[in-house]
């Protein structure tokens, strides 16, 4: 008996293959398709020559370390202690694994609202936690009333997802007040945030959890350069928490990989001296802004995108099908691939809603529209 | 309560860290401090400037574990499907740490040799299954009727490390045979080989679970390309396991880490075209023998070494002090790190044995030496 006898074949990998496959426009799994940032690609031809390759510390990097707590104080002007409140690791998802087997127990609950992203079940059910699920409202806003009612002393953690990935929703004032007048009622629940999407929001600025006392004491903050610097095939992320939790996480982390790629660690690190990090959401506004021009004339319905790479998009007056179905067909006959929404959801709910990646040049974006503006 | 509540920093760093503090050399953490190979780092410098940037397969980048099955049929003659039996991993530490917590349900037994490496225990204990701990010979070798009467129908796993950390020593055909015989009784008992150090072995030829066909239907085996290519930093090693097994591996892979870093695995994939790795043993083999020709007159009475790129060595002339004791004293008066092999006991045994690491230049090797000998 399998321990996850649930878990098929992602749907990001399912669809990047069949792209190939099919030669289609990959506009499904989300990474960026233009040029990483040549003064990042310089460091990292230079560095290779250098001592840059044995382990690094088990936390990290020590300058690493540094810098980001520079770049947490100057984004949020939140205070953190480089040696013991944050943990690099191998990308955002084994920050969230991580922080997962090292603090959940048998039984304990876990609120995930639905949809969300595939990787925060996994390590519930191998901690033999219980994930309970709670449905967004129909603008993908949280209902706190129904998040309020599966609380209980049981409940270990809350994820949340800000900005949110495949929605492209964050949360605002009143959804943080509201989860601080929750939390204050169960002292010891915990919040797990994962903000890799938090340099990339628009009109409405990103609230982070560092921003917020009344959370900040029982929450680990997740982060990924690989969002941030268009680098998703580095693998380096870091997470943020206090000294309780991260101990117990570290603990964990040592077995689970011990530390993570030096020379990647050591690039970001000298990086993040030369960039003016707040860029990235001007460049992603821009593309955004750019689809959705291109896809005005198209039959697909546009919803709102706040912040994230992604462009959730209708299709139902275009067809009936599945959005699974469709997604497929999206590729054999129109050459663009696209994730389909109900993937997203506990029980596959269809709304007929597909996810485009938008982090690709302009040129790629204009292919992908012309080709889904005959449709 | 801490989910691992025995865990305390690891003695790696602790050393490590110390050698730092006093400017010792550090012959502690297993780690070379000679250059990389240059034909290694001017891949990496040219690839910097490529589209090598975003995640690769899940699975791993696919050229690479093609290079893997060549490998693995060159070094062992065995034939290995790329796409269905090689998992890359961050490191050799995720990928028993993934093997171990995909396959072991709770209560489950798993025999683990003491001394061993530290890396095994966690995933068990998380996985709620049970370490077994089976004491070796007192020259090293398993002992195979401690052994085989630990066994039972409870035994869901044995793990073996082969070249041994941290003795040095390796299993030979005689224990191979006992092994296979064994779990011929056995027919539900897994394997995990944890083969880091293969291609660090010395007069005595390295058996790989890979040549043993009785073995392979029910044997995960580790390797790390940190170890053998003098980047342990990069954070890149691999597993090959059946496919039934690699299954449930991969269900866990996909959530704890996704992929592994990208640049360093294409690196590794055009470095295997050119480098003839049997010759990581004649040049380890050279270090050894220099390094204990330089300790022959000093006080410290060296224990065989078959494999590995570390030097047993007794201390029982010099201290009656305990090896953490000694250990410490040995960089505060005589600026030189090693490992108190105690740590390496489930139950902290004190044999006043201490391990050198010697993938180090030679200059190192020898001021490490000089200081060694005035002891
Ligand atoms: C790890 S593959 C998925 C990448 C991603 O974050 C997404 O496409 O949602
Ligand atoms: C992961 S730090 C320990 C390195 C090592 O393999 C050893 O020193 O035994």
């Amino acid at each position: 008996m399998s321990k996850l006898p649930n878990v098929t074949t992602s749907i990001f990998t399912v669809m990047s293959k069949m792209a190939a496959e099919h030669n289609a426009i990959n506009l499904s799994q989300g990474f960026p398709n233009f040029p990483v940032d040549e003064r990042l690609t310089e460091i990292v031809s230079r560095l290779a020559h250098e001592d840059v390759h044995q382990y690094t510390p088990m936390s990290g990097y020590p300058p690493l370390l540094t810098k980001i707590a520079t770049l947490v104080k100057s984004s949020y002007n939140r205070n953190i202690l480089p040696e013991t409140q944050i943990l690099i690791t191998a990308g955002a998802t084994q920050a969230i694994f991580t922080s997962l087997l090292a603090l959940l127990k048998p039984n304990d609950e876990v609120i995930i609202l639905d949809p969300s992203y595939d990787c925060y079940e996994a390590p519930i059910l191998l901690s033999q936690a219980k994930p309970m699920r709670v449905s967004l409202n129909d603008d993908y806003t949280p209902n706190w009333n129904a998040i309020a009612s599966t609380f209980s002393e049981k409940t270990k953690m809350i994820i949340i997802n800000n900005p949110h990935n495949p929605t492209g929703k964050i949360l605002n004032e009143s959804d943080f007040e509201k989860l601080e007048l929750l939390l204050e009622k169960y002292p010891n629940a915990l919040l797990l945030s994962d903000e890799v999407y938090e340099y990339i929001t628009f009109e409405q600025k990103h609230i982070s959890t560092h921003t917020r006392p009344k959370l900040i004491d029982r929450c680990i903050t997740i982060s990924s350069f690989g969002k941030s610097f268009h680098v998703t095939g580095w693998k380096i992320g870091y997470l943020v928490a206090p000294d309780y939790l991260i101990k117990e996480i570290k603990k964990v982390h040592q077995f689970l990989v011990f530390s993570v790629n030096s020379i990647c660690q050591i690039a970001v690190s000298e990086y993040l001296d030369l960039v003016n990090i707040n860029e990235i959401n001007s460049l992603y506004q821009k593309k955004r802004d750019y689809f959705r021009t291109l896809l005005k004339n198209s039959r697909f319905k546009l919803m709102p995108c706040e912040g994230t790479y992604f462009q959730v998009a209708s299709y139902a007056n275009i067809s009936k099908e599945n959005d699974v179905d469709f997604c497929k067909r999206l590729i054999t006959e129109y050459g663009v691939a696209a994730i389909p929404i109900s993937t997203f959801y506990e029980n596959g709910k269809d709304l007929k809603l597909i996810r485009f990646c938008f982090a690709k040049d302009n040129q790629t974006l204009e292919e992908a529209a012309r080709r889904l503006t005959v449709i």
